[in-house]
């Protein structure tokens, strides 16, 4: 085994390059294995295993900065990095994190989680370098399914006017999580077909590989450049731009990386090396199904089949559903996602109505505004989208659609603690982001079956800017029998006794009707309120509570700050309402990766904790 | 005069060819005449008048959809479709915007106000109309400017997928408000310089024209493809994106651009028409000052000279005094814009110190970005940017710069409302949309001394993420002698009594000063907190005022929702405090354009206003 020897960072130096392919080989067993067992991330990790290694060997980490995309791919960096032990735990709480984490190692430059920054990143990394007059190589990894988030061009934009090496390895796998789209996707394609890959041996690259370190080779470059274009530089985006281009390279021939990524190593300007990976390559189920293999749960390796399937529906399923029958009858209904098809559940959608459904790549931004435009010219969109990413659109949400006021339908998936992506993909700020702008209604359903009546109302009923939240995961199947209909801005009262009320939001009912049993076997007398609209809040619902109810308390899976709790606070206080008031929310903090469940109870908000909180309020209550 | 026989919308298409220029002409007086009176957006307007005729000479509004960009460039546009009589008001409280609106004309298809969404609203226009089976053309105008902006190239990435109609005017005046930077201006400029613009007598878009209307022009399209590129086609960006490219053309020259519109209007597919126009046309001294003519208050016609100039700083100008000599004693503060360069105060910065200055384009998201890497490599990043364009970085705040808790400083300017630029430049969201981000801190200064103290305690004393927010305007000069130091966390007291306490928020210190002498005039007791911290907001600096104050009043120049006074609120009811509290807030809507005193007085946070509902609450608490 090869891969004994790599336990410490750069021990992959004292490889001998006959043992590469070896060294791949065992690395891609290795993650095969593991992934296996804890779940994760595969295809992409599958894709850049000789990319990985080159950047490894040519560069000098962590002088140099290296700096993935979205970071889900930098498995084989963890292991090239002293991580490969760390495996057993990959997302696991308290375990090592499926992204790059500053905190984790020195050997990761820069943290990563949503798509595109990593250009931006690495162009400060570059500016602070010169200014600081330090020498070391930043290097940005991108996929060419980042190349569609409008960042990525911002800061290819401003990365041609550099004067110093930057270089930008550009990991084209042909798609972002789903196949690719747009324009860009069709160059790189065309750029693919029409140039077989470089052959090193007769190509200009070669000859500059073998001169010697130092500024002849700046001139070198400069001067040949209009030779240089006709070998390897199409007439492209990244040419047009001002940027060196140097490709497209076989990303599974580690020994032609090593030379390409030396020679851009030398090149006094920006450069963008175009390198063609295949999504899952070396194990065919993965190969065959690169989406599916994108974020996996354990699986067996022999047949690819997850394991321990569960048969209920998740709640982008029963999305799914739900907008596919209510688009058979109301032509006007449009779906879009940002690079999401499978994820969101509009893969089925997309098959029924290829017309009305939009991926517009990873570009969140553009989603919300041409919805505003779709709704303008008098269509009804539905963005469906994870709650994170929702954030890269606040200010289109803001400005294009809620000034307008245009009925554009927001359904957030991935909303509350999605679990092992950690920090960067809890969906834990949408009620703050989005309750205070104006003209923005939000509902939260507690069930999947409320789920599709929402829906129903978002396009059917209202006529506004609306947003339906919702976990991921599997729906809750119960609390079926509490079936009101819905109406815009009241909420559903669920038990109505008197002293404690507990008023809350989606996927909190369910913990909240667990707190009320363990009340109730106190000898408490409890309400139960499904708050369902958190914007408009039910006031009149609060004003009736107060009659005979001592104690509100709020519960919502969201931080604390401008979410629901703290309105219906203000709310209670500035109309000096004769109730006391707790909010159950998360802390204002971030929350690491892990396991659903323990990340509820750390954070307070599982039924024990918040059992033991009204418990303590009751008491202060009863004091008074 | 011919421009009076503009009085209904399409009048123009009554006027005869030859009297295009004449009127033209009659239209820049009109526009030098009003807004030297009124003030408003000049240099831009005066670009586009030939460019706005002959669009609406060639196309058929309202029903063809004409989407103005950023637009304050739509004053023609108003002009032309009957708006003319309402220029005496522009931009006045209950006059007209200074941007489309479509509450205001059904010839406005989309309001705008920030850059770079106008191709994602027409491509949503596009699909609409296509799904619905209508019959109508789609115009996006946008500046090349705006093409700085990752959301442009978001959608241009997805229009190349079109197969249908869809014009994109790029309106090409080599500038965004101030010079224009990175590599797509290059390529713009290299295109003006290589092609001189298209002689239409003998080039195919001359034969196009000629062809009659149908399918047959799309094949002859197709089929020509490759001579016109020849003619019309330089190796560009949007001919790799997939998108037709015609121009460039002098954006001057109406007679030229009727032609080419009218071709554009029959390409089946996308199509970039290329204008070339001179920002200030025909006003001598916006030709040599555009970016000072771009937004001006009234002015001397003759001279050029802005009318009313005040001899105080402003917070903007009391920022770059106060960031360029932080600069000299630091050589790690780097300074980043986002385009406005003059309005954020850097210009003299740029001067000093051009290595460390950064003017990334109108590209928000990757500033943020771009300030976390320069963080991370060890530079300090101020980045200065209008509190309304902040929004368009929210996800980078939240995702690149405070999970890693990096050093990055924005000088949040503009913040509060900005007046006369309406909803979409109002500044009064940034405390609801940065408090709820974990490890965010905000400061907001009482007066132009407390902001220098601000910058030096953000870039030499503290070390995360923080905010500075101030206000568009003359700076306050009065309260100097409050000069405590600054304390991580902590408020400042400037009058201590007792029964009543104020607790502002920047720029509500001084409407709270007077609301307290008004206060005091009716025998009241009013002590006076300078909050200068918002998050962390003063929680001890609570405590104590509930040892001998009733009432506490929180004042912010911001909406309610998610806000200081919410949070403050949460706290002082969650912990049970003995005291009332009452918020002065902004409402949970957007905000016109009009006078700021006019606004804010409507909106209830003046300081009579304020005065009258502090002395409501204090009945109630004395009736307690």
């Amino acid at each position: 085994m090869i891969l004994e020897k790599i336990e410490k960072p750069n021990d992959i130096k004292k490889i001998a390059p006959i043992e590469y392919n070896e060294l791949a080989s065992e690395i891609r067993s290795f993650l095969i294995e593991n992934i296996s067992k804890t779940g994760g991330h595969l295809a992409s990790n599958l894709g850049v295993v000789e990319l990985t290694m080159a950047l490894h060997l040519v560069f000098n980490l962590p002088k140099d900065k290296l700096i993935w995309d979205v970071g889900h791919q930098a498995y084989t960096h963890k292991i090239l990095t002293g991580r490969k032990e760390f495996f057993s735990n990959l997302r696991k709480y308290g375990g090592m994190s499926g992204f790059p984490k500053r905190n984790e190692s020195r050997f990761d430059a820069f943290d990563t989680g949503h798509s595109s920054t990593s250009i931006s990143a690495g162009l400060g990394y570059v500016c602070a370098r010169d200014l600081k007059k330090e020498h070391y190589s930043v290097i940005s990894v991108i996929g060419d399914g980042a190349l569609t988030g409008g960042m990525a061009y911002e800061a290819l934009n401003n990365a041609s006017r550099l004067d110093t090496n930057f270089i930008i390895v550009l990991n084209d796998n042909k798609m972002s999580i789903a196949r690719n789209v747009g324009g860009i996707s069709e160059m790189l394609s065309n750029i693919r077909s029409s140039s077989s890959y470089i052959n090193l041996k007769d190509s200009v690259v070669n000859k500059l590989y073998r001169l010697p370190h130092g500024d002849g080779i700046v001139d070198s470059i400069k001067h040949t450049k209009s030779n240089i274009k006709r070998v390897l530089m199409p007439d492209d985006i990244f040419e047009n731009m001002g940027l060196y281009y140097l490709g497209p390279f076989d990303g599974h021939d580690i020994n032609k990386m090593i030379q390409v990524f030396s020679t851009a190593k030398k090149i006094h300007g920006p450069v963008v090396v175009h390198i063609v990976t295949e999504k899952g390559h070396g194990y065919k189920p993965a190969v065959r199904n690169p989406s599916k293999f994108h974020g996996i749960g354990p699986f067996d390796i022999a047949s690819g089949e997850v394991l321990a399937k569960s048969d209920k529906a998740t709640y982008s399923e029963i999305f799914s559903q739900a907008i596919t029958s209510l688009a058979k009858e109301d032509e006007k209904i449009c779906a879009i996602t940002a690079a999401m098809p499978d994820g969101t559940g509009l893969t089925k959608f997309a098959r029924w109505f290829p017309d009305r459904f939009f991926d517009v790549g990873i570009a969140e931004a553009h989603a919300v505004t041409f919805a505003a435009g779709l709704a303008a010219g008098g269509m009804t969109p539905v963005f469906a989208v994870y709650s994170s990413f929702l954030q890269r659109a606040y200010d289109q949400i803001l400005h294009d659609v809620c000034i307008q006021n245009l009925h554009v339908v927001l359904c957030i998936d991935r909303a509350g603690l999605v679990g092992s992506d950690g920090e960067t993909h809890q969906g834990i700020f949408d009620l703050s982001f989005l309750s205070h702008i104006p003209n923005m209604s939000i509902f939260a359903p507690k069930n999947g079956q409320e789920l599709k009546k929402a829906l129903y109302f978002a396009t059917q009923v209202y006529n506004g800017p609306i947003a339906i939240r919702y976990p991921r995961g599997i729906a809750v199947d119960s609390y079926d029998d509490f079936d009101s209909e819905i109406e815009y801005g009241k909420s559903e009262v669920m038990y109505e006794e008197k002293d404690i009320a507990l008023m809350a939001v989606g996927s909190m009912v369910t913990a909240a009707d667990h707190v009320r049993n363990k009340l109730k076997e106190k000898g408490l007398n409890v309400s139960l309120i499904n708050a369902r609209f958190v914007k408009p809040y039910d006031k009149e619902a609060i004003d009736n509570l107060t009659k005979n109810h001592k104690l509100l308390v709020t519960l919502e899976e969201n931080v604390l700050a401008g979410g629901f709790g703290e309105a219906v606070t203000d709310y209670v206080e500035l109309n000096s309402l004769d109730i006391d008031v707790l909010n159950i929310a998360l802390p204002d903090d971030y929350i690491e990766h892990g396991n659903v469940t323990i990340l509820k109870s750390l954070a307070g908000i599982d039924s024990d904790t918040i059992t033991q909180k009204i418990l303590k309020a009751w008491e202060g209550v009863c004091n008074e």
